[in-house]
């Protein structure tokens, strides 16, 4: 008995392109699923670039119209992965075509916009995800597992940092990323919103925020060519940025927890740095993004002269997600956060279950980073 | 020849006490000083533990009345080493007495104490130290030295946690350090003011805080005898915590340098995390007292597939202070930052020169920690 | 103008078999390689498994005799993948078939065979591989590249272990790896095949060994069933551990470098630690595969207060084989050595050049386990 | 009622005669011992240097004649801190005199200088001891006391590295750690004997040995002036070295455990590298000298999806030796090690207990680098 089958228009073939489709290649590979994803069509504005990204990706067709493979009765999940100002037209549009939307993150550039969003897939009733990957990495599940076993305890610190430095020098070109318009916001949209998903999926809910945006370069040469983060260069002619260059913001959560968070793309040497530190009352654990198959673990219970934060490799069998892949001790890659949301997302989608993240994770998300930008306009602490 | 002799009365006799006294004992073996250290008096209220600490230590007096220490004509400096709510009292007498004042942090327990006695120490003048031991750390000197060499570039952030977990558990009793008429305040007074005091002597002055204090358990049970850290038993009878059990802040600096601090008792794992990051245009540090040998560097103009962090073992011949200990690898340890501290301050007083950190230093790391409580009292920024 | 066309036949269809079918999927879709890889068919003793390998891993057919794998004429790689005691009879019966041979290392389970191999190849002048994936990770291949410049200078060490414990507890049962007659030997041409392979690549070829080979358990409880690692389940009935539980040797190199190696399949809490130290007048590195995306480097040209092992993350665009995959910082896993290696064998094949690791890599390799194993037995070191 | 006195008179004041210094003046300060320590003579030819000596370290008495200090009836303890190739005769003369005989190590140059030694102090019924302080670091003491309590279990592998780069320049100059007939060997008397007498102290007894000895570099510029590891200047003459540059060996220990040993002066960018990782069936241990306050810890009876190794801060009141110095997380440094050990001499000395290590220590220890010499010589293995 053969399984159905899941056909996947993907909209976007830059970078996250690139990365859901491996998703969509190597989920049914690794995971025994309860549907064969197929890899539809993908679409994107230039012709020549997304034929080359079909056939290297390994995309059966080509489209240059996104509402044309909105309208195509034969796709299952509209992929929505291109840039942020684009989402909320993409997404609604789907949601309204009765597909299922699985959304990159940020799911729109401004709080209303992801509302809609958010209206439009409850209004449709159809499956919807939102793309925060980092909640899929083996280690990452692991914290949630334990802390849903009480092996932490009450909950007293989360702090976490996403540092990276690709714009430290004044001379890198305005790129979209540093656009308003197209971008929404800086590091805050692009990588708080990750450690605000983590935060969110570990500890809980917020209850309020203290919040400081910066621009440190507020001048930068204008790019001749938009490309994403590797491609443009810059010319000679200066242009406003538009976005923010660091965001941090203190914030307490509803359950009494004390949280920190700081992203930014001036901390010098530090490339990908995602990390967060859980400090409970039975235990703390500290995860790094870079070090992505570690996690350290401390364990309050330990006899005293015997403690310390160990180094569990999360390649066990044992550990979430990684026994699909390899014996212990052999790691896995960045890629396979993808690959494990897209089976999470298949099983329940199949099963009729809420996938995990969805619009509402995308929705609440994006409530925080929306009352850090007004706390940090009004110098005061916001209440959400 | 013969050296000149300064004699030191020691005003208090715990933790600090013993780590003053060690650091009197021994930095004549290490550096060539232009001066003998004598250590002449210890004082304490009680008599027999006085004594015993005397013995152990090696002091040559014992006094039970600091009064007749400050008055005694033999004593050329006094070292304040008592809990906060006495030093105010203590350094004012002994700055009027003509004697220099080496003080404890923070040298007062509000800020009006604190001017108070920078005030006496200028009208006498007299000279004055401040123990913030941590800058005489080689591998924060060293941070020093390259920042005056230009070797971190502009300054983007600065990012520092001390954290313990030391009253962790809710039945921990309620010491002389949870109680703020005798401890001034919690984390902040008494961690906090570490990395606030590295943040000036490495970045600069503060611009504005965002301050957030908090304590997670409010009510504790009286402790039976009140002691350091370490002594005292829980009894049947709760009291109230009055100080702050954590407290964090985020700041700006005048040179444009964004800051975030965090202070904590609640760190289940971190037993004495004093740990910052530096992110600068030309490169990037981190330290962390548990490690306090050791110091990462990042270089940015090093070629970009050979660039890394690299761990600095400061142990060299011509790393600051470390030259006058062992040979490279062979590290030293806590108590020698009082040591470099105390050889420090003898070399700039018998020179004339001020000594660094100084009662200024004491008073602005003073003006910080009061604007942090403002702003977690009042929730909004304050300007310094 | 479409490529040309690879088709591959993979004889094994467990662990190896798993990495190898993931590397033909993936390699065209990372690389832009001169052919296209087609997984033609996979072949496996036991039907149902193969057949359901192929259909989890995407072969297109399926044979339960490899013999007809290799007659078949469509065929043009024939990837031996089966235990060791196999390798020979179906590497020589491909090259005789004039098919290029791709061949788990260790290549044969004697040193006889692996001649016998090699000579095979050599006559029908076909292209032959060895998997020695290690070579292939980013950081391993830019130690390659630092060599090949003269960053480290004269070589003086080379220290490697690799290091795992998966059967330390005496109750494991007798699987195959554990009997010489099918695996040739224990951890010696399992494990130490691999760091004496990149010792060979990165220092060069070795003059003489002091070899110690021994077995801690000898006797196990025999495997109800046989399976790869992780499968059998220990029966009543104890049988005799005819292979070796941990292999060290120590070796001088042809270039006056000295070398250490060991191998334990009891180094309790060391999965997969395959890690090398090589120390030269210039400079020093250290890789560990279980933390593969980075590298150690100590460049002894530094300053002398600023030097220290600084931690490369081996996933800038300009490492080897990393921009091929994700940005900086972004990691990949184990199986990525694989594909890169698969991407390079494909290359040099199509340009009729010889592929690195190669035949003379794998009778090399089994040149120095022989003598290690000679050396053991008597007692002296023996020369290469 | 005051404690008993023991004089010391110290023979030698380099390196080791300041780490001594430091030890005597301090272990009464730091542990309440059942004597008080009196640095009542120090001993050197070089009568201004020791002059010198004396005044930094605080000795009350000098003098350069070493019979005289043995002579002297006011001496409790002869402290042997001289070259190697003074030790036999300096010792056995101290032993004869009926004093304590404390001894740098290795004891003698020779075996037979050292058998000599151990007699002459078994048969003078002296209190003896080796400074073989490694053994007294916290972290390595816990180690022990973790050995003896079962928590490692069976014992599979010792694998020890002792890294220093001081001589890998070929111009540093033939100081006289490079000459046999003043230092006895090289890396292999110097710092093998170091981590020789930590696999004894912890695993046990040799019972077979396979050694590689090692010169890289065997001409070097003599030295104008013969003085310790840093002082020494080229000359344009050149000399032979006669000591070893590098010393390997591999083991069997009595008790059926492996050993792995490498010493070497030419590990670059180590600077003092004394590291050990023990693997037993219960757990595994690692130490590093240069992060002496921590130890890594993996229990192999942690649940599977939870174990790795824990870093131990070996700074908690129940550590041995940490609680007579900071608080939890404020670390101690090398020099604390030679505290130790005196502090553990004199309490043992005093309560007529023999001390440990001893000079039955500096015998077998001696016997293990005379077998591994041998083996080197001879190209076979050498039992004990």
């Amino acid at each position: 008995m053969s399984k159905p089958v899941l056909n996947v228009g993907l909209i976007g073939y830059q970078f996250m392109g690139k990365a859901h489709s491996n998703a969509y290649r190597q989920a049914n590979r690794f995971f025994d699923l309860p549907a064969e994803i197929n890899m539809h069509t993908i679409c994107g504005r230039n012709e020549a670039a997304v034929t080359n990204a079909a056939k290297t990706y390994g995309w059966k067709n080509v489209e240059t119209d996104w509402r044309k493979v909105v309208a195509n009765p034969e796709i299952d999940i509209i992929d929505v992965s291109t840039p942020g100002n684009t989402h909320a037209e993409i997404a609604i549009a789907a949601a309204k075509a009765g597909k299922a939307v699985w959304c990159e993150k940020p799911i729109g550039n401004t709080l209303p916009e992801a509302k809609a969003m958010l209206d439009a897939v409850l209004e449709a009733k159809v499956p919807h995800a939102v793309f925060h990957n980092y909640r899929k990495a083996p280690a990452v599940a692991l914290v949630k597992k334990m802390i849903e076993e009480g092996k932490l305890g009450t909950i007293y610190h989360f702090r976490a940092v996403y540092l990276q430095d690709w714009i430290a020098d004044p001379n890198f070109p305005l790129v979209w990323r540093l656009q308003k318009e197209i971008a929404g916001s800086g590091t805050h949209g692009d990588i708080n919103a990750h450690i605000i998903d983590l935060a969110r999926h570990l500890v809980g809910e917020f209850d309020g925020v203290w919040g400081l945006l910066h621009t440190f370069i507020k001048k930068r040469p204008l790019a001749g060519e938009i490309d994403d983060k590797l491609g443009a260069k810059a010319s000679d002619q200066m242009g406003d940025v538009t976005v923010d260059d660091a965001a941090m913001f203190m914030a307490r959560f509803k359950n009494g927890a004390l949280g920190t968070f700081e992203a930014s793309r001036f901390a010098v040497g530090r490339k990908n740095k995602n990390s967060f530190e859980i400090n409970g009352s039975k235990g703390s654990v500290v995860f790094n993004l870079e070090k992505m198959n570690e996690l350290e673990y401390y364990n309050n219970e330990d006899p005293s002269d015997l403690h310390g934060f160990r180094l569990i490799q999360a390649t066990e069998g044992n550990h979430p997600y990684a026994g699909h892949y390899w014996p212990v001790g052999h790691i896995i890659g960045y890629e396979h956060t993808f690959v494990n949301l897209v089976a999470d997302a298949v099983t329940n989608m199949v099963a009729g279950k809420a996938i995990s993240p969805d619009f509402v994770d995308g929705y609440e998300n994006q409530r925080v980073l929306d009352a850090v930008e007004q706390s940090s306009e009004k110098r005061t602490w916001v209440k959400l």
